[in-house]
């Protein structure tokens, strides 16, 4: 087994004390930062996804220029209904688009579950590319789409704003919906373990669009997909799950099983704390705009969320979403050297 | 005082017992009745909203078309802005844009408070017609945007996906945010007073983007300011209180002292009823695109909800956001009658 320099995340993962407060944020190998968009000027986003060279640079550039306690795989979730065989377009302005949507039952016949060792062979070769130039200087999270936010950008084929299609098909195609979702389980399940196969330290799944199901409709739709993804991980490496907006009760979300559950800024750290009872540990949460404001009133809103827990320990600091692409990266720098420096005054 | 032939909403609304439960639907005047689209056909949105004839019209549709318990005023929330000075187009693609948007101290030069009775008289005037026309059939319901969302607009521009420009805004210019939520309030009061007195029975505020704010920022910069409304209008008329996705915590929002708070559809309804206890009545909280659904699927649905509560009483149903416009006329017709023929079985 490896040894890393800073264990931090993964001490505080497994539960343990921890002399300070670790942080990583959520699209910290992205566009904010000059250095990215200096490798992004040469390549398409996909060539940069399926070149482990250039997800290497674009992983490792936070560690260096930001100082970050973790390095995230620069990659990104539509890989994977890609390789199941939706053929995936990137519009820089519209984002990613499935051209030819999944919309019924005989849609399924043109995807299929693949072997991740073969077909995503690029992702497992970045990994081990980034954890060979990390050299053990922070662990590698590697991560995955949940498989009902996976599902529905590939019923919707785009962005939404009501999310009408993939409502009508759940909706109308009750049982494809479920036959899709069990295959994407199933692929996830073998993707994220290529990926600690290959060296990721630690596992985080995104289930962005956990947000416009009721609290039965995630019960249904979600939850127990991403329960049997973390039941098969979860002895190979630690899991952080991000259910973006998933708010209505994280007594019930904890029954997930993961070790980690990141959090936007519309809840109170504290409370969501409270209610996981010591079971996992919370990740998140600051508001991602707080970026904007002045480096001082960063590192209150900062202090603030610090102080606002009942203890240092258990807490991973993360932003509550990804970072924006017009971020100064200085006002990052400055939050993360205010929670390395002063964090640990929280920890007794 | 006008005489009401149904007034179950009015009844609920003031924590009465009553026979059943009441419906409405927000956005119940638009674009889903063809009825609607023939008018609109022939004039362009803010001409509907600034003719009293047309904005009258299409009030009334959906109580002669599909039945509901309570008219609510054909208008748009960015008359408000507009009044104060905004130039404000609508856009058929892209919805409401400010072109010319608050960013900083100079640009509160550009707006005023006014007189509601002047400036707004179409919306006052559009209020007696349809009061007149519905001849006391069922209530009407007037309403306003929340100062938060207004705000929110009028420093954005347009529709937004991050709100970075708002976000800026509260954290360069906290002083000029606080003046203008000041004169939003001033405003906003005078506007729903005039509704009222031109005949509104009820009122009800929506802060859309409240759900953008972290607990802290709403403390700040919304909840102080819907208080005041709704300590304004409360002598007057009952206050209803939106502030969709604002779930963090309802014991909190009931300080507000509205008579009741319409809720989204990723909370679970029974809860939130729970934690208001009895200080308010809930309103909610299909989701609105289960209106996709076969016929069957909506009446469960809507049983689900009815049957989740520990009473009928004290609860107005109603979607967990605006009816969406491609959905058919007779699905939301079939939600109405279900809960006008079968929610009497939930009230003792």
């Amino acid at each position: 087994m490896k040894k890393l320099k800073n264990d931090l995340l993964l001490r505080t993962l497994n539960g343990e004390k921890t002399e300070r407060t670790p942080i990583w944020v959520m699209r910290q190998a992205g566009r904010y930062l000059p250095e990215y968009r200096a490798v992004r000027a040469k390549s398409d986003f996909i060539t940069m996804c399926k070149t482990p060279e250039l997800a290497t640079e674009v992983t490792i550039q936070p560690v260096d220029i930001i100082g970050v306690d973790a390095a995230i795989l620069f990659s990104d979730i539509l890989v994977i209904p890609e390789a199941m065989g939706l053929k995936f377009t990137m519009d820089e302005g519209t984002g990613p688009v499935f051209p030819e949507p999944i919309r019924n039952s005989a849609d399924l016949m043109r995807i299929s579950t693949f072997d991740p060792s073969e077909k995503l062979k690029y992702v497992t070769d970045a990994v081990k590319m980034t954890v060979k130039e990390l050299n053990g200087r922070v662990p590698l999270i590697g991560f995955s789409g949940a498989p009902w936010t996976l599902l529905t950008y590939m019923v919707e084929g785009r962005g939404s704003k009501n999310f009408a299609k993939i409502k009508e098909f759940v909706y109308s195609e009750r049982k494809s919906a479920h036959k899709v979702l069990e295959m994407l389980t199933t692929v996830i399940i073998g993707y994220l373990k290529e990926k600690v196969k290959a060296g990721a330290d630690a596992v985080q799944v995104f289930d962005t669009w956990g947000s416009i199901l009721s609290p039965a409709q995630f019960e249904e739709f979600s939850k127990p997909y991403i329960t049997r993804i973390v039941e098969e991980l979860k002895p190979l490496a630690p899991v952080i799950v991000f259910a973006k907006g998933v708010n209505h009760n994280f007594t019930k979300l904890v029954e997930i099983g993961a070790n980690a559950y990141s959090v936007d800024w519309t809840v109170e750290l504290s409370a969501v704390k409270k209610e996981l009872s010591g079971k996992a540990v919370v990740q998140g949460n600051l508001d991602p705009t707080i970026l904007y404001a002045p480096k001082e009133t960063i590192k209150e809103e900062a202090e603030r969320i610090l102080a606002s827990l009942d203890s240092g320990h258990g807490h991973i600091f993360n932003l509550g979403h990804g970072i924006l692409p017009d971020v100064k990266p200085e006002h990052l720098k400055t939050l993360v050297d205010y929670i390395k420096n002063e964090s640990s005054k929280f920890h007794d």
